[in-house]
């Protein structure tokens, strides 16, 4: 342990997993944060100068890991949690949740329904997202306010869509939205959602795929969530999603391909190929039946993967514990290989490697000296989590998402023993059913 | 509201789910107990007489309905929870699980074990279970003393177990513990648990079930859980599972079939035609890759059927919320049919499902007035469970099993504020550790 220790904040006597590979767990560990970043990682028989720091957090046996990254929401659309369920795919969309997006989504509900989202992620362990929905000003107020990190995409359609009336002003709007954004914090980073392929002419693909790359932003896209889409642009365009967005030069490494659930082999190939990432949202595509992304044979041909939880109306949370367990049930009840997706592999989707598709592996998404200082403490003293032999296989198996007691972002302390800093969350729930209540009828 | 008005405990301004068929969503409502039993539910605007309460529990909003009834566990497991996870099944057992077993389980580790459980359950909503493992007298201490409603079951093997070193002893040791425990508490039932056809002889079926007969207790065994299963029993018995034991008489309404995953549409209706109950471990079959029961089929063709979560050591928890969000989630993804296995569907088998399939249905599992009064309260008030348009939808794809307020078993309450009354909790945990050390050694 170095003398100068000096420390904003010195979370002291935790079970820390770096999730960087080949670190073990360390127990009655220290994570030191300064400026914003990660300074050192220890023992406690090194002896951290608590003296210096700003800050301590005793975790007393808590777990210390990264931040979660949630790949893939709509973060505004908890306003229609719950709405609508077991219904089929379309009669859902196209009798429930379009209909209330086109009557009731205005720049009051995204701007809520964001911080109630950045409330809910918060306190489940998620310290950075990606979103992609309309109004996105909105949400990057509520982010901002919050004090996540995220990617916010605003969307693209051809036809009018909430805020963008006019279809021939998306890609406009985007690139306003961009530039308003673009620099603004370093916790944001605005980007472009083009909602689907069957949504979006091969012309606003490519015009909003070179807005991307002009500004240095990253491409969002729905691709391959549903048979019938796979159909439908195979009939319009002579190739299957994949292949099609590839043959119009989008997928690259700055392209977030999300869901991704009806590829073969080759379509593997090229999304590994391309290097674009790809955004799984595990219980979204079960609860849709719309088919489950073929994670382990992605993984095994090297694409890289993250998790989402998809929008709050086809979910119904944002709890990324809770993706991980499904995620890891599901595939070996499917193949019946219990050692398919072991606890760690899935645990790494949804922190270092959703760090890694949203452009910021390099900064986050491990503890490691020098790294951001997103992180989140668990209490481990709990009667579902004693007795504790193998803490992978507690986040994964047992956990449910709600024994956060801690979570930094930017070394800033967001949750502090359970409750949110920078949210009120009483005047949040007090919006969120006002604007509910206007739904409802 | 009647007049007379004296109860122990008034629970006012819920959300009333009685579970009872037919009973729409109460918001604004009562429950009324007395002597253990439910003895009034309405609406607040009937203004129940709360001067006469015993104790007045204001949920102001939160979500009152039956407490949970896990229909198969092995309480005492929690010790080995996350002991050994991510392995083929037989590695599994044969390396880790029953050495484990042979060299630990005594007395002291049952009693700390089944305590621990009990503390879980509780805290996630579980009022009931059903119970089978050895040293069962300790896991009955530990159940009287928390005031939970079990049915506990010592279990039969025909090699040496845990307590019963000589197997000609096995039934004799039911026996007495089952005389041990008749009439003792109106909340504990005992029970035999004949571990499954391919570890007990038929010789010790037949007499586990005639015991159980004649004693007039519940017979518990585990059956068709896996595929290696339904071949050994087809090579050795000439019949499947389900088969072989409805020719040695044993299926009938008193015997609880655990598992049942490989069976045939004709086996499925053997169940149904017998009445025997189904209880079902989704997440432990998916866990541990031995195929899941086909619950759709099942209820289809009129089986009685109930949800556990199985022991600790394959799951990882006791949390029966998870159970129904992995079982719905899982039968949508499998058929790729979004409206099977509805959010009100799954629910309803995990509170009067089990209910009735532990023996229990005409006395516990709905909120009707002469009921007993076992029923938990949620906090709803909380960023992932708002806005709410439809309560069964949150407590199947949003709720965690984490946001327990209050729990009553026949009328006491054992979770008040989200703590428990009857468990000390420190020293739970600390004896826990203590055992745990010497496991991991």
């Amino acid at each position: 342990m170095t003398a100068e220790g000096h420390y904003d904040v010195l979370i002291t006597n935790g079970l820390v997993l770096t999730l960087e590979p080949g670190d073990a767990p360390l127990a009655g560990g220290f994570v030191a944060v300064r400026d914003g970043r990660i300074v050192e990682v220890g023992s406690m028989s090194e002896s951290p100068v608590e003296a210096g720091a700003g800050e301590i957090l005793d975790v007393s046996g808590g777990l210390v890991m990264p931040g979660l990254v949630n790949a893939h929401t709509h973060a505004a659309m908890t306003l229609f949690r719950g709405l609508a369920d077991d219904l089929p795919l379309m009669a859902w969309l196209e009798e429930h949740i379009f209909p209330a997006e086109a009557a009731q989504v205005d720049e009051n509900l995204v701007y809520w329904g964001a911080k109630l989202a950045c409330a809910e992620m918060l306190l489940s362990g998620t310290t950075c997202f990606a979103d992609g929905y309309f109004f996105e000003d909105q949400a990057a107020r509520a982010v901002q306010e919050t004090g996540m990190r995220a990617v916010l995409g605003q969307g693209v359609l051809d036809f009018p869509a909430p805020g963008v009336p006019d279809p021939a002003e998306n890609i406009a709007a985007a690139r306003e939205f961009i530039e308003r954004w673009r620099g603004v914090s370093p916790l944001i980073r605005p980007s472009i959602f083009c909602h689907s392929p069957y949504t979006c002419s091969p012309e606003t693909l490519v015009r909003g795929k070179n807005l991307a790359r002009d500004l240095g932003v990253l491409f969002q896209i729905h691709a391959a969530e549903t048979r019938s889409e796979t159909a439908q642009v195979l009939a319009q365009r002579g190739l299957t999603p994949i292949r099609y967005l590839d043959s119009l030069g989008i997928l690259d490494r700055d392209t977030l391909a999300v869901h991704c659930v009806h590829l073969d082999d080759e379509e593997i190939d090229i999304l590994a190929e391309r290097g674009t990432p790809a955004a799984v949202c595990v219980e979204s595509q079960m609860k849709l039946a719309s088919g489950v992304a073929r994670v382990p044979e992605m993984s095994a041909r090297g694409v890289r993967l993250a998790l989402g939880t998809d929008g709050p109306a086809s979910n119904n949370d944002l709890n990324l514990l809770g993706e991980v367990r499904s995620l890891a049930l599901f595939f070996k009840a499917a193949t019946l290989d219990p050692t398919v997706l072991p606890a760690a592999q899935v645990l790494s989707l949804a922190g270092p490697g959703g760090a890694r598709a949203l452009g910021w592996g390099d900064e986050s998404g491990t503890l490691r000296p020098g790294m951001r200082a997103d992180l989140i403490v668990l209490d481990l003293k709990r009667p579902h989590l004693q007795p504790l032999y193998n803490p992978y296989s507690h986040l994964v198996y047992a956990c449910t998402g709600r024994e956060i007691a801690h979570v930094l972002v930017e070394g800033r302390v967001l949750v502090r023993h359970g409750r949110l800093t920078t949210v009120d969350v009483e005047e949040t729930l007090a919006k969120v059913r006002e604007i509910a209540a206007g739904i409802r009828k």
